[in-house]
């Protein structure tokens, strides 16, 4: 087995290489005055299990699409010098939110990763919390896996929602799948009744007017879940919004804290009671005075080492989804 | 041009040759004692834009399986002799509900039906309403087009549902997303505010102890919309709990009438005042005296003659979605 | 290595497991009330070396669509979940009568078979006796391999067909080259001459008028061989003109018993003094009478157990043809 | 549409370019001394329904691997310069003998033509009287014709037999198929009843021992039809055991007259009246005092013109094939 | 026809829409906070000849990653839309200099280009001036046009050179090939003799530690050609070079003109008489005042505009390539 | 691990096995009288890791035409028998100096090789000093490796070439890149500088009107680098122009020498001192006499050993390049 990590994800893949025990694997990787790159294996992979982890979220270095040409070129090295497996291990995915066309001629943007990827010859691609499951398990014909957050948040947010009545709320009606198997996981944890609510945008031709709360909330602790959280206007008007109908508190759960533009003003605001996210994507934008403070980071390394040693060994990822690995 | 209907779609086909204004090509498709079969189209298709009408849907004398090997073969046929372009129209898109993988090594059959309609050469399939629209838009890799009634269905209910609230509901979370496109087009429609709500099931130890009916219904006429209806159990429950709710009456809507099981049963319950579902699948399995009084049948097949004229001429089939046709 | 067997070839499979001392591996197959079905392997298969039984005959419940529908989607399960290796063994191989295009834009179903097995990434497809195996072998591109009867019958007619002249029939002229195989074997395994025979249609104006008998079979017990019996009427046809002609007895052998319509009082007709298949298709048809007394059945997965075997260690399936395994 | 043949076929190319009525395009065609060639259009090709012409037979001057490898090549060269569609007629189809797996490990040379001719981004190939045409179609998954030369030969025969008995023989098992088409033709033809009859080699130990005429010839005259004469061996013995059974007479009549080897010799053997044969393979092996004398060559270039005609207009080649173009 | 142009490549695709006389397509192109963009086409493509202008060099805004991405992304969504053909006209082609493995597990860049772009399913794709000609023409299995800029300098060139001797020079030994066409194409149009240099690098112990310019310039007025121009330190170093050697002037000539880095500074130094560049990479690195002064560009537009319309047509690209367009 | 050489190159196939250790693998390969051949292992190769070494030079019975119809045939027989990964050892890769498109419509016969190989299923294919490697490098897309004579020449040069000056000459500008690799190696090897040169034909009007000759090698040794030598021509021109201006001796060094026509007189000219080739193609076309005289063969066999050794166990090709094995 061999593991590489791209520099632009060199801090994630080495938590993943120690969760795992193994070095990373050496690789080169030049920048060009023009803008091109050129990055190789610096040691042989001939017949071995490769492991690559590429992060494809915007860094304060490289767009996605740099990070993305990057890896299919990587990747396109790795099975040019004769790997026996090739594994893309994507933390974040990017342009997953593209999941289907709802204007003409809109690009599918998961199925052109999956065909792209395919392309350069990779087995398989494993991914945290992707924006939609469904794309992502139907647009790839290679192996493609699907890692999951919720029992990680779920541990963490068990000593910390009290006694009174619980909520699990979706911010759009895109989510409310997702929401719905964080909610079972959570009653399972608790061992209690928990609710449902989500959120759906008016318009009023074709613009949005207003927000509508469905379900019941007052005097609950809302735990809205998302699977990103980009600006964080989405999370701060659903915490607004449960607060006015009577919550008690929100807590916000995403598995990747992209946080652009004023996400730093929003996860501030008094609405949200606390953030919680991975380390999928380093939290480069956010003042470090939030970290700790506002925003908890929960380590998804060790749920990647643990896919890595099953397909590896050939053991079952669905366990590992089911039981938190 | 040339539309093929294979014989257990042959009424759905003639419906769609009258509303184009063409003949349907003769073929041939004979029994054999051992369960086996033969289909070739009786007319040359050298160089032509060929079109196949095949619901997959279990008929009275057909399984889904039947159905499409039936398509799968006749698609070959049509391919080795010589078709310029060779579409497969499905009406009703069979194992269309197994979208994604919830158990270990599950089967993700919209997937695999791509991958096999693939195998025959088809260049473009065209759908009504599936279970998933982003499972079919990410699992084809050829050419994929998918038609929705929502328009059919909200012209016939404007109509219908008085002055009072309207609530559009979904029965379940993975069809909230139907339901919200549902409740805009219907809200443009009404040209008044359209509320949301929607049905999850509570579970104990994995089983199913109870259901939740999410958001706000008291005295408003509920529009239940989902994709199909199978044994009536969803609609039926998704009815009640509204009804318990203080909703003032349940419609219910669907593309797909499967009406499988107790499903007559369930569609005569006094809690759903009517159902509205398309001519994709002949509602063989009710009683005659249903059709009319408690079931209203809306036909389809001018939407699928439309696609294939926009197909055959170059046209936008998402204006035809976005306006009807 | 990893054996399932889908539940309408269970018999066969667990006869194939029992030969190979191994356990049937454990899957689920679910029928739903609209027809669909879903199945997958319950036990983790990734890495294996995985074969999949099932024969494509028309059963008392599913019909060969069913079968073959159930095995594309089963192995596209198989493959998804990572196994190494996946082999069809299909004991008998339907569809595979069409195997030339005779008429205008006839299907060529043997290649189709191909073209769909292949696109669910099957590795290898083992088969017994096809109608042609000229079709087989040319249509594949992944690993096919044919296994052959002739030995296990030739056998078992060693001890019946006396001192006394032997000619070995095809009932048509595209059975000729099997007949032969038959003869040569049955020549080598008795040490003296066999003679042959086959029969032809005579047609008047496109329409069969009568038979042709060529070859001599006055005084001779005769052993018709064919592929498979479906109405029995062929058989019963050729078992006449040889006894016509003058020959002493007639047996009848072929692989496949599919014993269709009027199949029964064709076996049990004065004409055919004792008929042979193996156990690829169950005679669920037949009138239990009549078996054993006048249908004997010899069992044929000693052969697919004894491919299995070669197939995993990288052993001859060839030698195993030449020399009965 | 545009017709190339390349220079090893430039004789029966001109045939069917003066039958369709259209030059020939200009090729390019050089020898180099290493024994490599280069081949390339002269014409612009961008857009063009494009026809290449290439026999695969072995030649004065050119291998069957030669012909291969040029066709190979120079249809590479058309793909690459922008041609619509290209097709490769192919009068005589090499290694179409290599049809089935005989001994372990023996190549399927129809189906590697098949591979490394789509691997060249050829859109159809069409051919005449191939070894076995179940081969040929199963083999080939681009559009793939099978012209046939049964009612020229049957034209020509039909005032030459007189008023006796007439048989139709195989020399060979395998050849079965194709003399009962043929003496359907032919029966349908003449408009009375045409007999059948085939050899069969009887073996010792696995040593050809003798032969075996199966089928009754005394008084008739016997028309023995194969797909090709070799060496002349098959038919010269064929014709002698058909005399020694009492035939009045023997015409040999094969598709391909490779005529290698003593070919001259068994051609003008006493037992055979006459022997007819197309063009397809030029008879620059045989002394010309034989030609008209004891050999008739029959034009099949009007067939692959009438093939092309209907190919490029979209018209039935299966219509051709039962009228005779 | 129908012609998009990317926003970064929005001034060369409306030169070379001018040179068509058609306008440019409308498209939308958004940027989100994160990173990640949308493209897609504003007018129905479906049955039409599309052609995408996206050069690859980084620019002031994107980076060549960004700009493939972008790319890829449309072609997919082109694709999808249902265009009967797609070209991608890529002024300039990015990693092209990665043309060969010179260390291990080197990636190559060029053929991994190809990979995508064919995974997104573009037709055809048109470039100028690539780093290696070979390289590319073997690269892609799509079609692959390439046009070359020479005959546009040499004219440009013709009244510059003066009467004296003429000297034309590659900067590098694997530009030779090049250079030797431009001298060939350039003593064509001058009449006259023109003679031929490179220039090598010493290396000591693997570091470049000299240069030695092979060719006598002595006199001469001296064209360096090279395929790109980046920091202007190889053009610099070889017109100081042939100064050295007693060259009378130094004339710098590259199809792209990158100008990363100190360019300016290079390109205004006295060794450099004058430097040409098409308008393929806009030269906003460098100072206004250099231009037309020190610099000069040539357009390549029109030779774009040509090769569409041959395209479009069926015409020769070669053709083009010769006489110029 | 298994050998095979296909009987016309056996005599290499045997110095490859011989430096391996392992005997070479049985099969057999037939000609018939048609000219068709057939070829198959004669020992099972079913799960293993197989090599077969086949040249492509014209030899004295076969054609390069021949020789690659037996590779592809015999390889897609080993891919068909179950191997599990398959090698293609070409000492001499023929058609590879057509790397690139210089006239309209020329084929481009690097890469058809690499789409027929691929066809046939090949994993991987290995030679020696292509033409133009990066032809070769771009053209495969299943894994290619190229091995470089460079070293075993220059250690056999080291001693001969004396203390005066030494230059590296290339006999026309596409080979300057392959000279300049040597002349690294060699200068590297000597612990000197050694200068470069190259040639260049003038044309006038197209025709080629004289030679060129680039550099300084007045009183050197000068060793002209080639791939191969075919007629003998140009390295007798390139040798005849070294002396001309002032070259103290000449000497040749290709890796391939085909010699055909007039070689051996080219080869005996004054002007050349010595020439020295590998045995990848055996001098049959040479006089005894000149063979150890006039012409030095160097063993090329143990560098495919190596390369097998390394493929097999997973070393690193790249190192055997740099070190020499």
């Amino acid at each position: 087995m061999q593991l590489f990590a791209l520099d632009a994800s060199r801090a994630f893949g080495e938590a993943v290489a120690a969760a795992l025990g193994v070095p990373l694997a050496a690789h080169e990787e030049r920048e060009f005055e023009d803008g091109e790159h050129k990055a190789r294996p610096l040691e042989g992979v001939r017949g071995r299990d490769v492991y690559v982890v590429q992060g494809l979220h915007g860094g304060p270095d490289q767009s996605p699409n740099d990070k993305l040409c990057r890896l299919l070129f990587f990747l396109g090295a790795v099975r040019d010098a004769g790997a026996a497996r090739v594994t893309a291990m994507i933390p974040y995915l990017a342009y997953a939110r593209k999941d289907r066309r709802t204007k003409p001629r809109d690009p599918l943007t998961t199925r052109y990763l999956a065909q792209l990827l395919e392309a350069m010859g990779v087995d398989a691609v494993v991914t945290l919390d992707v924006h939609n499951v469904v794309a992502f398990q139907n647009a790839f014909r290679c192996r493609a896996e699907h890692l999951d957050s919720r029992l990680l948040f779920a541990r963490r947010l068990r000593g910390m929602v009290g006694e009174g009545p619980v909520v699990v709320a979706s911010p759009d009606p895109g989510g409310v799948k997702r929401a719905q198997l964080f909610r079972e996981s959570f009653e399972a944890m608790l061992g209690r009744e928990v609710g449902a609510a989500f959120m759906e945008k008016r318009r009023s031709a074709g613009v949005v007017s207003g927000h509508l709360l469905v379900g019941e909330v007052a005097g609950a602790t809302v735990v809205v879940v998302d699977d990103l959280i980009s600006t964080g206007g989405t999370m701060r008007r659903a915490a607004e919004a449960c607060l006015e109908q009577g919550a008690a508190r929100v807590f916000a759960v995403a598995a990747h804290g992209l946080f652009t533009g004023p996400a730093a003003e929003a996860i501030a605001a008094p609405a949200l009671a606390r953030t919680f996210v991975t380390d999928t994507v380093p939290p480069f934008r956010l003042p470090p005075a939030l970290l700790g403070a506002r925003v908890e980071v929960v380590g998804a390394a060790p749920l990647f080492a643990e896919a890595i040693r099953r397909l590896h060994a050939g053991g079952s990822i669905n366990d590992l989804l089911e039981h938190g690995g």
